[in-house]
């Protein structure tokens, strides 16, 4: 562990979070951005963040020589600075120390933003937030998020391995005879018809054979002109698929999953969880509700019509609305179990009992969130296979591989996938899942 | 850490690695798929794999029913079985132990396999393999190719995340306009023309503002119809970029991420290892070689035409040939530094003190695999960017937010890409690149 390895010496020999008691008396070198700078009398105060947080180094005029101290005329907004100075404690700061500064230069000067960084009103920027991107990304509620999504990641990832689980890298260009469709990207694979993978569901469930359990965040695409806070056209969904794995089975996966990335972002992200307004996230308690469909879709119905006025909730799926307000409903995740099977993909199993409805569930994320991932027991017979894709008016013709797939040892597996960028949205409790991306892409975003 | 999670206990209690002598006297249930299965009079031998090995199983006809002695004339390869029995200790196994079968039933019967599995001769069957990739993947060869893989992505990226580096998520699909070029695959975005992202080298310098030193595995695309044994079309690039880094600090992370990654693999894939026939995998000696360009060129140049009939090698860049004979020459991955400016991108910083010279360098594998990484210093200032660009031929309106952006607190930084793929293909020594993806595409593969 080298939290310095890669930064030149000559920029940097201390984080801010190095500022510390325990340190006095060290020289220290520490560059980064200003954040805020304010001049009052003889006194400066200077706010530099770096990839550890913020610091807040004072200067005494007198401190300084006569050059340093008129140059700071120039500390505008993110421009960048390099600080030398002894570490000395000190009660009043937050950790007990502060850096005595003796040399302070600017290593780039910034021009003024064209967007307010500071500004805390996400609602009311927002278009300008998009359209300069690669600069809001350093709004201190976008740090915030992004630190969070990063925790998520890491412990997504070790969450899996320490189970046993192994890495799998699926295709993302498709033969565009695969699975056509109108909600997917098209691509031009030197002159053939290709698309961007929607979803990788048929290659997921080939890696079985090689390694019983699989994961990934991998990334998929929708071509689907959707403008709601919880779509955007290119995102990762945690794969999961498992070998000799039921309905029940990957309900106990998802459900420790969230428990793990939960405490773990609470153990690592305390300053960022409040930054948000986020210090109301708790640690689910397991095993999380499960709700059969039919229940969940009474409930959600009566839910929606009392909240919303004039709706009324339609036959089949769940609409958007009910599963919203089902989703208020609850504090924690939860599970809806057992759809009919004429609402599921061609490739989810049936109850040997009642071939209506199938093994599949879907994880909702409470608080007006709504679903987070899909999942189910898979068909794992080939006839089977092409009795359920001819029923959904398909051709089994173009599935051939992936049919024919299941005469060579056909295991009986199950698996799901969960929203990456969904469970990132659900945790941070950003209003819209565009925030919890940093070059978002969406019907109206392409650029940056 | 609970490597049994997700397995229903219908199927499995044990994996094939739990039959121990330690386990003496447990009661287990494993599944899985058959391997070998050989009957010899009054005894049967079936070899059956799971994700953690494979396990010989030792039937006698009087151990078990008739029905189960007569059901094994259905004991295909790939076949999927359970078997139930006791561990009992055994010092003619390599794990000290057997299963001592008690039931036996098939799971899911195989048919006869397209491909022969257990041929060796991967040259032979090479296109073979890939029209049936969803079956070959479970070739010995493979399972152990991609059990490496895994150990490699995972030892990437704990020595990130244990170095205090970040992960970052660029985007995939960009605006036709950012960058153009005819090695770029085209999507159609909404009517809108788009590419999908050679290279994310703007998108991860915007980042580092947000967290200094970031890294990811991150997919990108080239639309080259190269046939050689080190291309394809979709790959994934170790990316990384540090602010206030430099050429220095940038070689000393990659020489300790190989150092780390070879390290991590011997001590956790030795079998794997042995049956690539890749025992001769060292630890490189560390600080790896740094060559200066012109020497390397001169050296290339050299070696190429001594051992090539007929090669001469051309001005410029290391043609393939040379790069090739250059990295026979070692057995430890080396630097080439130093590659004058008009052979690379607009983004590279010169030298200060000579401007026709950059301060970039490739990593470069050994044993004739050629290079693994390119990077270097970056220009963070924004009226050399549109210099450069000028220079180079191209319209830095066509860069705008990128070039732009260093207006706002540009900080000196270095940065590389290292191709994930690239780096299997030398740790596990396969021949071709393709063989190190589950489902790789080239100008002749898009499917499966």
């Amino acid at each position: 562990m080298d939290t310095k390895l890669g930064y030149s010496s000559k920029y940097k020999t201390h984080l801010t979070s190095d500022i510390t008691k325990e340190r006095e008396g060290e020289e220290a070198l520490i560059s980064g951005w200003i954040t805020t700078f304010r001049k009052k009398g003889k006194i400066a105060f200077i706010k530099i963040r770096d990839a550890a947080g913020i610091a807040q180094i004072v200067v005494k005029k007198d401190q300084v020589s006569e050059e340093i101290w008129e140059s700071m005329s120039d500390f505008t907004m993110e421009t960048v600075i390099r600080i030398k100075g002894t570490i000395v404690a000190d009660d009043r700061s937050q950790t007990g120390a502060e850096l005595k500064p003796e040399l302070i230069d600017i290593i780039a000067k910034s021009d003024t933003l064209p967007i307010d960084l500071t500004s805390k009103k996400t609602e009311t920027l927002i278009d300008t937030i998009f359209e300069y991107r690669q600069l809001s990304i350093r709004r201190p509620e976008s740090i915030a998020i992004f630190k969070i999504k990063h925790h998520i990641g890491q412990a997504v990832r070790q969450f899996y391995t320490s189970n046993g689980f192994y890495e799998i890298w699926t295709p993302y260009i498709l033969g565009a005879s695969t699975e056509g469709g109108a909600e997917m990207f098209k691509v031009d694979y030197f002159n053939t018809p290709a698309v961007l993978a929607q979803s990788n569901q048929f290659y997921k469930q080939a890696t079985i054979p090689v390694f019983e359990k699989v994961f990934g965040i991998i990334p998929s695409w929708r071509a689907e002109k959707s403008r709601t806070p919880k779509h955007i056209t290119e995102f990762h969904q945690i794969e999961t698929e498992i070998a000799f794995g039921t309905d029940e089975t990957i309900m106990e996966v998802q459900e420790k999953l969230v428990h793990h990335v939960v405490s773990h972002v609470l153990e690592h992200c305390k300053a960022e969880l409040k930054l948000l307004g986020r210090e109301n996230l708790k640690i689910p308690t397991l095993p999380l509700k499960r709700i059969p469909f039919p229940e969940a879709k009474a409930m959600g119905t009566e839910l929606s019509e009392a909240a919303i006025d004039g709706h009324k909730e339609p036959e089949g799926d769940l609409s958007t609305p009910a599963e919203t307000e089902l989703s208020k409903h609850y504090d924690d995740p939860f599970f809806i179990i057992r759809f009919p099977t004429e609402l599921r993909g061609m490739y989810y199993g049936s109850d040997p009992d009642d071939e209506n409805i199938t093994l599949s569930l879907d994880l909702v994320a409470p608080e007006g969130i709504g679903e987070l991932s899909s999942g189910g027991v898979r068909v794992d017979d080939p006839d089977e296979l092409v009795e359920r894709t001819l029923k959904k008016g398909m051709d089994p013709e173009l599935f051939k591989w992936y049919i024919d797939m299941f005469k060579f040892g056909g295991a009986p597996h199950a698996g799901f996938g969960l929203g990456f960028e969904r469970l990132v949205r659900w945790i941070t409790g950003v209003s819209h899942i565009r925030e919890a991306v940093m070059f978002p892409r969406t019907p109206d975003l392409l650029e940056p």
